[in-house]
């Protein structure tokens, strides 16, 4: 359902990343509704089920995932939520959705788990709602590249997003997240939580040769953008996100202090730009240029 | 900015009820931000915050939070994550914004608080996305009233919360709950996550003289129905959801099982019921009279 490349794999080339299994499950389910006119009708919705991350056979916590990416997403967890340095911390990744378990393997165990996981913040964020309060201590020590992008950049991510074939579209009450390189897209994925979908890129991006950098990279979310999804794409080292959405007082704070670049009410040809505006590189005169719905009306 | 009455005070007829502070902070901010013309304008966002709730000088949690209501929040999130079993367990609530802590006092503590905080859940939902794992299984335990909702009533609750003013039609990026018997507004709340104003609309309940019961109740959100929200809404008694957004496949299996009738997609005239359709007395001819847009549009 999702634009999501295959999992990489390890493979001789990159024996250091970690070997991730490639569980499967449907993303949709239908069910039969009744609406307004008392008609019978069969939708589609999207599916919605726990995940048990074990690291070393310990229980670290219980996602609710809507499952397209789960390796990812426990990667990308256990990196945002700083539990793993880097991914050469992680022998393995298997996800078994016969008991809705994800078992993790280290190389050498994780430190401090236990401190790290004590002091929970429970945050505004879609989804994966939890944070440990390590998080927010790191901010201050986050330096971004002085990265920029066009408006019309802008307006192709904005476009390749409406484009994207997705659950969404088929089910809708999921959140979309994407990582651009300026207008390409380099993996789009979606969960029932924006924060499963961040978390899942953040996986994603460990798990690419080298493990790809952030620094020139668009994070672009279907979600409103919070003090933690700034907070994370600011870990990921992504200077400018972009949202359909707006944008609560936190994350402007720790985006003004990141020098984040934090583009919001992307729709069309509007949007504003609540923050590090010399980020972004304006051509107001293509604000004026018909929205991509008129370009493909019929004449 | 919201319709919420006044909070509850502690009064000599019901001695027995938390004491709470009063504690008030701006729910909006101004930022200047640049449009896509590159023109400078003002934008207000909603606040977001974080309070640190102590349970007898116990640390549990850090919610991220709008602010309106932190103390019925505070009530509702002890409440709902079953960590208080009655409101009588609560001396006090005292909010400080100075130093963004909640102290709760209790009448002879919590008990097994450290076993209820052992086990994580981080959930699908908006805003405060942590449960813990207790809370799944008291679901099979839930039994709900026989009640229901004619489309009439329903048509009404849409309408009701369509002309609500709010710091959504102010700021955005809040989410809205609230609390209806048949199609009478009780109590309406936003916070930057919907599980916050679940959690406040669960502690103003508990605030009502006798403590509230949900049996006769409709419970509103504009997020979506994912298995906390309709688990938390059974909890508290209230057999009948509406919502503006769709449903995910754990919410629609959890409101099944409890006979939960689950309404969503709700606006104007449409909607789709989900679950427990019995509890919907359809009106399909009301499904054709003009939306109320229609209706105040001039002739």
């Amino acid at each position: 359902m999702t634009a999501i490349p295959d999992l990489p794999r390890r493979t001789p080339d990159d024996a250091a990343l970690p070997a991730l299994s490639n569980a499967r499950a449907p993303l949709t389910h239908a069910v039969e509704v009744v609406n307004e006119r008392g008609e019978h009708e069969h939708l589609h919705i999207p599916a919605e089920r726990p995940l048990t991350v074990y690291v070393d056979k310990r229980e670290i916590v219980t996602l609710m995932t809507l499952g397209a990416q789960p390796e990812l997403l426990v990667l990308g967890y256990l990196r945002n939520q700083r539990l793993a340095r880097s991914v050469h911390d992680i022998a393995s990744i298997t996800v078994d959705w016969e008991v809705n378990a994800a078992a993790v393997t280290t190389r050498g165990g994780i430190d401090h788990i236990e401190q790290r996981t004590a002091h929970k913040v429970v945050t505004t964020g879609c989804g994966q709602g939890s944070v440990f309060g390590s998080l927010m201590d790191e901010v201050d020590r986050i330096l971004l590249a002085p990265a920029q992008l066009t408006q019309a950049q802008l307006y192709g991510i904005v476009n390749a997003m409406r484009l994207m074939e997705s659950t969404y579209k088929s089910a809708g009450s999921v959140h979309g997240c994407a990582l651009f390189r300026g207008e390409e897209l380099l993996t789009f994925v979606e969960d029932v939580g924006r924060h499963n979908a961040i978390d899942t890129i953040a996986g994603w991006m460990w798990m690419q040769p080298g493990a790809m950098e952030g620094g020139d990279k668009v994070f672009y979310t279907t979600g409103r953008l919070t003090s933690e999804m700034v907070i994370k794409s600011a870990q990921m080292g992504v200077p400018i996100v972009v949202s359909r959405s707006g944008m609560t007082q936190m994350g402007h704070a720790v985006a003004q202090q990141l020098g984040l670049c934090a583009i919001g009410r992307a729709t069309n040809r509007r949007f504003v730009c609540y923050s590090a505006p010399e980020r972004l590189v304006l051509q107001p005169e293509l604000a004026q240029a018909p929205p991509p719905e008129a370009r493909t009306a019929p004449l």
